[in-house]
């Protein structure tokens, strides 16, 4: 039996840049959990002595911090500086990105609009880079009730939907003179999203790991079964089955964005081993 | 009988601008025919001496030259200004800005996008402010075909739908990371087009003034009638018939783009003398 990984799967860029940094700072403390995986955050605490902080204010009493993918607010950064901590950057360069334009547009005299969640970490840290603050949408109503000059700058929290973010820079594009759009949107889950489809249309049976109260994962999920019958979710290698290989030919794999890749590797290994 | 005027009708804001400048410089000639209206043309030859070029190549010839409301190029312009003729600067103020976009936005390094007929003089006027050359597109398939670099600022041809204006629009923010989007639709032709629907549904006969071949005034009258059935469509009033109004209550008025305030004067005037 043929094992064909999806094009894309699992873990985005900024996640494992982000787990690449937590590798290299032995005993070091990320601020807040670096990704939503309780595995793998127990192998970095076993593995690099890399613990997890609350939020940022316990930051300012350990050596090393590290600042997770998400990025913080610059007022956190900026008393992280002066407490004298060794900072180690792990923000998403596609969550820098939107920081850097809030900062610039209101710099240049721009209102700027956030298409996100405001409670949503990545959100409040762009949110707080623009000059005399930046206003957090999440629908056309929302943007309705503001009150903006003619020159608007537009970004989007990273995960969005790209056509939930035309709707409101289309609303913004009608009744401002001057609309700045910067399509800061990852194409990281519509990337895997796809990928799975375009996997299980050829497959014969389709493993996608993850948790099962993972949203991104239940999504892959679904969108598998509408093509391969024989998908099957699973968390990790020892749920397995046998009979679900039986006279397969090709076995497709994905995963969801919170699955490390030595997850991922335990259950190729099994399927491997297995005879059809 | 009531007579009432629509909300908005008639010449734009740019055009009344243009034909008041003309009537203050006698026996000047403007470059092409000031508006698409032969008796206004003949109106102000009588009575300013004002001419009517048929290109920029001939204003050299002139002592004072209009610039029309749709502009001349940045190339025509520099010719006229060498040749010592005398510019009088009739370029509609909503040209101006799409002009003086393009030469910013080029020289500041965006690719610049212009949405419009390339053939229309308003867009070569505009287009030839970019300094690198502006690509003309009318259709997302236009766009599709260019080779953008990644920072990209979109103007209109002012007299576009909106609609068709975002489609490019959401093409371009959905592909690439900067768009500066700068709205210069006029609203003129909207406007005169949903006071026409408001007016006719109150009134209980309308009249629609101007050319019998003017699309504009076309669509004009085709709102009017399906909110008023007792809809009449005239070049001047000689046109008009007294039985249109017996036992109206309130005759609604509104007039096509290229029709002069003095023919809807002489209009109402005849109207209002009917007894109904």
């Amino acid at each position: 039996m043929e094992i064909k990984l999806a094009k894309n799967y699992g873990f985005c860029f900024g996640v494992k840049r982000a787990i690449n940094i937590a590798e290299n700072s032995q005993d070091a403390s990320t601020i807040g959990p670096l990704i939503h995986n309780n595995e793998e955050i127990k192998r970095l605490k076993a593995n690099f002595n890399v613990d997890t902080l609350k939020d940022a204010s316990e930051a300012k009493d350990v050596k090393k911090a590290i600042i997770r993918t998400h990025g913080i607010t610059k007022g956190d950064l900026n008393t992280l500086t002066k407490s004298g901590t060794k900072i180690i950057d792990a923000t998403c360069p596609f969550v820098t990105k939107p920081q850097q334009i809030c900062k610039e547009m209101s710099e240049e005299g721009y209102d700027v609009v956030i298409f996100g969640d405001e409670n949503h970490p990545e959100v409040r840290s762009v949110q707080s880079y623009a000059k005399n603050g930046a206003k957090v949408v999440l629908s056309v109503r929302d943007v309705d009730t503001l009150e903006l000059r003619q020159k608007v700058a537009i970004v989007s929290q990273t995960t969005r939907k790209v056509e939930e973010f035309l709707k409101i820079v289309n609303y913004l594009c009608v009744n401002y003179k001057e609309v700045r759009v910067f399509n800061t949107i990852c194409n990281a889950t519509s990337e895997n999203q796809d990928a799975a489809r375009d996997l299980a249309k050829e497959a014969d049976v389709m493993i996608v790991i993850g948790g099962k109260n993972s949203s991104n994962t239940k999504q892959l999920f679904s969108i598998s079964k509408e093509c391969c019958s024989d998908s099957f979710l699973i968390e990790n290698e020892k749920e397995l089955k046998k009979e679900w290989f039986k006279n397969k030919n090709l076995c497709g794999i994905t995963a969801g964005a919170s699955t490390p890749d030595w997850i991922i590797q335990k259950v190729i290994g099994k399927i491997s081993k297995i005879k059809v």
